[in-house]
């Protein structure tokens, strides 16, 4: 048989058995449903993390990292309190430069756990981070939305608050994310506020607090003392925050004392080196990951300088410059080859993993969007990832948060949620019986082990367009995106604030009033 | 730091360092550059293969697969032949259905081998299929093209040799493939002779032979022996053939007549059960690769009992239906995970192995088929496929080969291939020194380790634009394939064809022309 004729004649058969008015009525169901569907619990993954590197690489990089951390060091910039806690840990101060004895990082780390819970305050959404989990958080950062209309312009706080809406109802993002996108007509003081308190009265799903100062981060406590109760959060991880390095080997001020806050209350950091290789790492892989080991085990020991055992996640964003023009590529092959190696390091020091996500670096959700997507969140499942940031709607190398690609990337990530399975090896999925009743040159379309496994056997794509050409023509010639499109209007649509007791609701609100109130508007 | 300013703020600074003047010239150099860039040899992986099924899983299979050899048997139809061979083996024939004896079939593939070369007319395209090789050929069989004007239409022997021309010029593609498409303007009965032809002088890459009947087939051979000499074409292999069986549990006489042709004449086949799970075989991942294995076991077998020592490979063709619509559907977890345990069976039975490649579903070059086409092709790269058919321009299923997907898919070949070289662990890969000459709060941009690994360090892509959204915008605001469109009309432009012996070419258009006079046309 030749292979498209194949697929002809099967899809023929099959619309001929089925009858035209089923495939009529479900594709009038398929239109009319506006919800997204129920949510999935996070991942617990069936699957084996790839592995790029063998135990004499890693032990390769592993003393190179300790070579530098002696060697180099890693300057604390701006925060004598650190240095301080640097000196009484045993490491050699010199002015900001850090060096550390061999094994101190690693000994340190000893008290760091290797998977903990971030709670929710709806307890069915909280999230384990480390081991098998995988979470998938949204996008994280961009002034830009590309919008509804297909305009790019600067993200406002009603943007905001439908990103969250939209993680909110999206059945494989397990994490409501931290800035979805920049509210930039909020004032720059004032806007963690209204960020925190989106994300816990529009979503019950565990999020993100605000690093870009540290009495921001204080609030950030404060506000989750008010939602969970103040004993709650001491004892209780319910926020999870993104302290970026300054790379190559530089901790600055704000990140240092956003960490403080969150590690002194037992919060969870992600200490993640930002890494455009070529400019802030060396332009090789091994040298990439020798860095990146380097400035995580200071970041995440200094945690535990603050606070023993406070959670902390090993964190890499790794990117490619560009050698033409100096612009930052996602999806291409050495990234992949960096977020593999640095899960396996991760791995071998015991903390939970950070990387990866949907990145991409076109301006709109087209093919070249797609394609870098899938081939960063196809490294991000494999490499064993515990924490994916940037998991849905990133556009424009994060410069912008797009509705449509939002949506998009949601089905993906059911995809990556379906594989983690991995293969069903019970009675029933070896379906030998199948094979049995059905035997040589008849189809399985209408056997009874078919009919019985035929809600949950294969991912249903929210998305894609599988139809026949005459069918999609008859439809309208729409792209992927136009689909996404008429996706993200109807799940807005459908949106509805979950339950929050009135009087924490009251209590937040309170608190971000009077906040407000204390300060003048800041624009910069 | 913030993601995504850091973003901004070191792309910005890499195109001061740079200059603006370096930067246009880098854009003009690249956009007067017509040519696809340098060939590049087949892949030899240097990173292991991804590994869904444990020891327990896979032994469960393989007993599964021999426990569907014996009991329901295969069924080798209207070939008195096949069933005469198959009973002096030893197997139990009723009928037409052949039950195979515990270890029979794989007591026969032992004369096959692990590794061949498939040679080409030019030494330096010869390939090797099988072991740490991997090798991209072009999509085969689509009756429809999407043309560069955009529309979609019967393909015609002229854009067939348009994809040949193609497959020779792009440097990430090994082979020239088969029916890249179909040329529904040349008679049925006589396509394969200009089919074969254009492969033969366009290209000087290795390529597929006809198998649509055994005449045809021989055909091949005869032109083969014209090509490479005839005693060169007895000891060695020169031509591979798509032998798919007729899933579930049958061989048809077309297939086995030409797997016959090609076995008998020491040239290689590709036993490839096409499986639409849920129609062909079971709607589990287990229940598919255990019908898989029994489907290939025999019909990989049946060529050893032709001639011992054929090469042959285990194929899988793996994709799911809708179950709303009926329709295949493409780059769903379902058939990444029958890829990768596929693969682990083939390489327990010691054959190559053959899955995967850019498959998608979409009628367009949009982002659904870009989605699919990059989870297919990661699944099949890591699962260590040998040979990778349909690598570039498949469309809607297969109905249609696309120019613009053809070299976006190239593309992204390129960085497959990048992948595979894996991890760079010299003293230069380390790049320790780059990181003590650089040091805390610096960048590599100017370092000398970053200079001196310039040009290689990172795939270029040929179809991304990771320029910043103004100057995307100041160039026309093109989508990825609008610049795939481009690249692929000046692709056809550069086209010179290999130079080839002018008694071998006479001698090849004489054997068609001959053939032609002989028949008269049949257009079903």
């Amino acid at each position: 048989m030749v292979e498209n004729l194949a697929v002809e004649q099967e899809a023929g058969a099959s619309r001929r058995a089925r009858g035209d008015r089923g495939g009529a009525a479900a594709r009038r169901a398929a239109r009319s449903g506006g919800g997204p569907g129920a949510q999935q619990a996070f991942i617990h993954r069936k699957i084996r993390p790839y592995e790029v590197l063998d135990e004499e690489g890693l032990a390769l990089i592993e003393a190179n990292a300790d070579q530098v951390l002696e060697e180099i060091g890693i300057e604390f910039r701006d925060d004598a309190e650190a240095l301080q806690l640097w000196r009484e840990a045993g490491a050699e101060v010199k002015g900001e430069r850090v060096h550390f004895p061999k094994g101190l990082c690693r000994s340190l780390l000893k008290s760091a756990p290797s998977v903990f819970t971030q709670h929710a305050r709806n307890p069915e959404r909280s999230v384990e981070i480390g081991g098998d989990a995988t979470v998938f958080a949204p996008v994280y950062g961009p002034p830009f939305v590309r919008d509804l209309d297909g305009k790019r312009r600067y993200a406002t706080i009603e943007d905001f608050r439908n990103f969250v809406k939209l993680a909110y109802l999206a059945p494989s993002i397990h994490h409501s994310g931290g800035t979805v996108c920049e509210p930039v007509d909020v004032p720059v003081n004032k806007r963690h506020l209204d960020m925190i308190l989106a994300h816990m009265t529009l979503s019950d799903k565990p999020f993100m607090g605000s690093v870009t100062a540290p009495e921001r981060a204080q609030d950030t406590v404060e506000m989750c003392k008010i939602l969970f109760g103040a004993e709650f959060v001491d004892n209780n991880t319910v926020v999870i925050n993104l302290i970026n390095a300054n790379s190559p080997m530089v901790f600055d001020e704000t990140m240092l004392g956003a960490a403080k806050v969150y590690a002194r209350n037992n919060q969870a950091t992600i200490i993640t080196p930002f890494i455009l290789a070529g400019a802030m790492s060396p332009v090789t892989v091994a040298g990439t990951l020798t860095q990146v080991l380097a400035e995580v085990l200071a970041g995440a020991a200094f945690t535990q300088l603050v606070r023993p055992g406070a959670p902390v996640v090993f964190g890499t964003f790794a990117s490619s410059i560009s050698m033409q023009s100096g612009a930052p590529t996602f999806g291409t092959p050495e990234p992949s080859l960096v977020s593999y190696g640095a899960a396996q390091l991760a791995r071998r020091l015991g903390l939970p993993f950070r990387t990866g996500g949907s990145l991409c670096a076109s301006k709109v959700p087209d093919a070249q969007a797609a394609y870098e997507s899938a081939n960063t969140l196809n490294a991000t499942l494999l490499a064993g990832t515990n924490f994916v940031l940037h998991s849905a709607g990133w556009l424009e190398g994060g410069l912008a948060s797009c509705y449509e690609k939002f949506v998009m990337d949601v089905d993906q990530l059911g995809m990556a949620q379906k594989l983690a399975t991995g293969v069903d090896l019970s009675e029933n999925g070896q379906a030998l019986d199948a094979i049995r009743e059905v035997g040589p040159g008849s189809h399985y379309l209408g056997c009874a082990h078919t009919q019985a496994n035929f809600q949950t056997a294969f991912y249903r794509s929210s998305i894609a367009d599988n139809n026949s050409f005459e069918q999609w023509q008859a439809e309208g010639e729409k792209t992927a995106p136009q689909r996404a499109n008429g996706l993200a209007r109807r799940w807005l649509d459908s949106y509805e604030a979950p339950g929050l007791d009135q009087g924490i609701a009251d209590g937040l609100n309170d608190f971000v009033a009077k906040k407000k109130e204390s300060m003048p508007d800041a624009f910069t």
